[in-house]
């Protein structure tokens, strides 16, 4: 799927970014009480066209371009010009998605759902492992060590609730089209990896990004639900710092994604796609 | 919820433990290939009386025991009596579960869905929020700290997976009602931490045990859904080596779960139900 460059009509949103962390007490080993930082987690319900769809428990940092990339990656809208608005009270735990001519295959999508080994969203409703056949990945994108690097640093000094509350996943989008450095677009945490990749998705679409020159980096594990999502945004390359299953990597060599696992520092393992990568 | 200790009638059960781990090569830092091992990861459709309920990603280590328990978590079976047999066929990746006497309130529960930030089983179906003020958790019951870190000796030397191919996430049942030692009744892997915890709520159901003298580990985060299936398994004490999630931490206070976070060595952090706890 490749998405044009110019940025396309932008539905109206709110700004619906919640305070992230919040502080507890704690009792430790020695018996001290230690004031410390959790996570948030709120439960987010999507209405689209009035019509409940899922609730989403969300670290709440990103809520409209979760939204909107949650409808992406579940095909469930094909262009951000069918979204009309994205309106998100956290009164109500709500964000409520005007459509300009409903959901695409609404009521097939919906209605089988595998349940994956996604954290945070761990559904895909509809069938997309039959999908994936449809994907093309572009095959002379290239990504070279110093990039991937650039990008490992980067990311090190990106991670903030991770490092006050831990508990969260991290997604990065990075542009892999320069052979040093790594500039990244959008970093963006939540309590589950699936909402992180999601909001990203969501904010691709925002700034209309296309992801066939993009690298996109997660701190969670590639299963196939993360490796099938890297592929629907157009994007060729998927590095996190965690390991990968069987049928992540299966997924993976099938549709010619550049792969990298067990990345941190100067370390890493090349999986699948070694022709796109520049040692 | 309190379970008879005699052990119930059991259901017809298969066999269908799969092999864990795959080993492919990857290409690390220095140009070298690595033969690494992963993690295998196999979609488990679970049909219920001839009836498509939903797809788990799953490490395969003990699919009878995450159906049964899968089934329980989720409020769908409310006795191990009302299963007849249990069938895993990998051949077609289905597991044939029999009822007696069909499943409880499916269609409330199956209509309405939450994505929770559960690995592996994010998704709660059925208004389980509603569900945990009739919770009753054990009060008399204590944990010590000796217990406690018995329980992460114990753990350490259980996780097989984890350290051949990393990606999945360990729960370990343990015995606390000993001063000393900690027994570990079940320890369990997956991809997923929500396969891990379902196969254990099945595995209790199958030996007939109550949750009210157990303690209950996890690798993975204490998120909202983590603490309502622990609390639904009649476990109050919840450990982890993670961290927490703010509603994690609300709903354990709300019911009175006795959850340690960042329980490592020696070290760990008591969030609630200190109560319990004998330092």
């Amino acid at each position: 799927m490749s998405l044009s460059p110019a940025p396309p009509r932008r539905p109206l949103l709110t700004r619906g970014s919640r305070p992230l962390t919040t502080t507890v007490p704690a009792i430790n080993e020695l018996g001290e009480i230690v004031p410390t930082q959790i996570a948030g987690e709120l439960p987010l319900t999507l209405y689209v066209d009035k019509r409940e769809i899922v609730t989403l428990m969300t670290l709440g940092a990103a809520p409209e371009a979760l939204a909107i990339g949650w409808l992406r990656n579940q095909r469930l809208v094909s262009s951000l010009d069918d979204i009309e608005s994205v309106q998100v009270d956290w009164n109500v735990g709500a964000v409520a998605v005007k459509t300009r001519k409903g959901l695409v295959n609404a009521e097939a999508r919906l209605g089988s759902r595998t349940v994956t080994t996604g954290c945070g969203q761990g559904t895909v409703f509809g069938g997309l492992m039959d999908e994936i056949d449809a994907i093309h990945l572009p095959a002379q994108r290239r990504l070279s060590q110093t990039t991937l690097y650039a990008l490992l640093d980067a990311v090190r000094l990106h991670e903030s609730i991770y490092k006050l509350a831990g508990a969260v996943h991290g997604c990065a989008l990075g542009a892999a089209n320069s052979d040093e450095g790594c500039e990244i677009l959008f970093f963006n945490e939540d309590v589950g990896r699936h909402n992180a990749v999601d909001a990203i998705a969501g904010q691709m679409w925002l700034d209309g990004l296309d992801g066939g020159d993009k690298v996109f980096y997660t701190t969670g594990r590639l299963t196939s639900e993360m490796v099938i999502k890297t592929a629907q945004m157009g994007i060729p390359f998927l590095v996190s710092r965690s390991g990968l299953t069987q049928m992540g990597w299966e997924i993976a060599r099938k549709i010619g994604l550049t792969m990298i696992g067990r990345a941190q520092g100067k370390h890493y393992l090349l999986f699948t796609g070694e022709e796109r990568f520049i040692r």
